[in-house]
């Protein structure tokens, strides 16, 4: 969804030409600024703008890149200085910048130097993180579509285990996204409209994994439906902290740890010591992006937040972060709010634990009711030849007007 | 699709009281008619039955249960006896039954035992499966649903790994189905619309792994677009023929191995030899089952052959399945015809080697010319609160007529 966040902060940015007289594009975000790799966007056709809103994946490119103080002090002074030269040079007055925690901290950093160096420009940001643990806003643009397709295949895959369950009954476990924090995993309860629907537990990152509790739970729910639909966070955690599934092998550019293989560990496990048939499904980045089925409120939602981040920075503000405020849960309504990105960046936003079943396999009415209008309503995706239509941009150059950095 | 066939053969044998007074559906394939467990499908809801034709997995049930008279005659002989009390106890003169090579044998050994014993009735074969493996067919019902859904989230994990491509390069591996046929894997390629689209490699089951020339590939596709997707058939084979990632630990109740992590083995290889950043997707049950994205065309035929295999009965033909018939590929047409279903049973129809490029990673034109007509078109799925809207039957029970299976 952050296609649709880009282009609402591009529409409106448009429709404010006394301010605004260039709209410029960074090129795998802050990667882009540092290299000035800008692309202009008032050259992009208006019905590609439009279309970013059905368009799965980040437009612009995205990146991993920290600005990182504490571990790398003069390199991140470095970058800084780079970032201003840059924004000077393009006389770049407005900054908007959409992510996760590491994206928000990124801008709270540049509006701190823009302060500090007496520089005017106005930085807000713009919430957008699948894994939904951003604190302050009730949820994050790209969460709703990514439950709506989940739970939905989650519904899916329940259905074709159930039809092949007979009594030697069978497991099935469906790993999802969501690191540290269990929204994702917790949305595939949504697929539940009946007491013995699947998914039958959910492993969430939030709850200690309890081998004995969950292989007991397995066998009971194959002991009755003949079938069980498990469900897991790739962040879930063993009771001394650690994550049943890290690879230690791996790190990202962050330093994070690579998550992969709880599906596979988890059916090693109920094979072994069940003697149940399981197989496993990982969804990886197909969740991320499945576009084909994305949230209507979703999108209109993560549109909302880009053209509510220009009217804040054209009414003078600065150093905070769009935030979606719910007002009413039924019928839903939602507005947008404002929050500094200092209370933002680097706080991980879990689920309460009263939203879950006191055994923790099941998040309860509260994340229900929580959840579900973030599904409703599916986007008009146009297709051709029998394959969903996506944009692309034309990314015509801003010519350059500073030495390669070095 | 299979529940797109049932209700094809179900309206179609509505059509004709005179000679079908009952139309009774076996609960989980021929382990119903064994266990008597019949339901009468007359009693659902007409709305029912055409919901059915959006719904996925197999809403009568399925089995993977062999009549095996090689390995286990005595058994087979019991089997075959119970059927045709059970056939005979309730007067059933029609069998209908769908599925892919196995379910075909089924079917043609339940025909042969009907003219051997003198039992009068006809039986007619419907194909069914996602493998698309079964002779004669132009294709199976069942894949184009997969082809679409598998092609659509490739393009969409090739936009997102797209765009967080920096210069430290990527890769991406998805896991398909398709067992030892490419069909899957193969329609993979109609993501490309441009030379550089993923995937930008395809590992089939039909070309031996080798190990040198993909790691080359997978290097030189990196090296030019930072990034590279590569999507594998589970059943990849090795030179010696051996599975690439069979786990020998797991059988499955026809006693071929489980496939599983073909992705995760190519992952480690590239990571440790190309030191290049990779992750894994294996949609598994997913892709089998994604009704909120089926192609139109695919559902279509599925209910079509449903409705000429009743057709057939009626017009007093037996021992046959329905295939389906390409007239004419631009723009596409079809029919469906009837093949012996002793023509069928356990052969298993592959990709043709001059449909594939000479290197083997990717079908050619003669590929993509066959398989794009069949994801043409949506099937509308009504939604509920977000979610399709599927239909359950409501599974009325025919009495039992006779003491239990022993």
């Amino acid at each position: 969804m952050i296609n649709a966040s880009v282009a609402g902060v591009v529409q409106e940015a448009g429709r404010h030409p006394d301010q605004i007289e260039e709209i410029y594009g960074g090129l795998n975000g802050i990667l882009g600024i540092l290299n000035e790799d800008l692309i202009d966007i008032q050259d992009e056709k208006q019905s590609t703008i439009e279309g970013l809103k059905h368009t799965p994946a980040a437009a612009l490119g995205t990146c991993r890149y920290k600005i990182d103080f504490k571990k790398k002090p003069e390199k991140a002074a470095q970058d800084m200085n780079r970032l201003f030269e840059v924004f000077q040079a393009h006389n770049i007055r407005y900054f908007f910048y959409a992510g996760g925690n590491d994206s928000q901290d990124t801008a709270h950093k540049i509006h701190e130097q823009a302060v500090q160096r007496g520089y005017e420009m106005r930085v807000i940001g713009v919430p957008k993180t699948i894994d939904n643990d951003l604190p302050h806003t009730d949820h994050c643009p790209g969460f709703g579509s990514v439950a709506k397709y989940n739970a939905t295949t989650v519904m899916e895959v329940a259905d074709d285990v159930a039809s092949m369950a007979t009594d030697d009954g069978s497991c099935c476990i469906i790993e999802v996204m969501g690191r540290g924090a269990g929204w994702i995993a917790a949305s595939a309860v949504l697929a539940r409209r009946l007491p013995n629907d699947a998914p039958h537990l959910i492993l969430l990152p939030e709850i200690p994994f309890n081998e004995e509790a969950f292989l007991a739970r397995v066998k009971e729910t194959v002991a009755q439906l003949k079938y069980c639909v498990v469900v897991v966070g790739e962040g879930l955690k063993k009771h001394d902290g650690t994550e049943f599934s890290a690879d230690a092998r791996k790190l990202d550019s962050f330093g994070h740890p690579v998550l992969s293989g709880a599906a596979e560990q988890l059916a090693d496990l109920v094979t072994e010591k069940l003697k149940t048939k399981t197989r496993t499904i990982k969804l990886g980045y197909a969740q991320r992006c499945a576009a084909h089925y994305a949230s209507a409120t979703d999108a209109e939602e993560a549109a909302a937040c880009g053209v509510a981040a220009v009217k804040a920075a054209i009414d003078g503000q600065s150093g905070l972060m769009v935030k979606i405020v719910r007002t009413q849960n039924d019928p839903y309504q939602w507005t947008t709010g404002l929050q500094p990105l200092g209370d933002i960046a680097n706080v991980e936003h879990l689920i309460p634990r009263d939203w879950l079943n006191e055994d923790g396999f099941m998040p309860n009415e509260k994340f229900i009711e929580y959840c579900r209008p973030l599904i409703e309503g599916e986007v008009k995706v146009p297709t051709e030849g029998g394959l969903p239509k996506y944009v692309t941009l034309e990314k015509v150059r801003v010519e350059k007007k500073l030495p390669a950095r070095v």
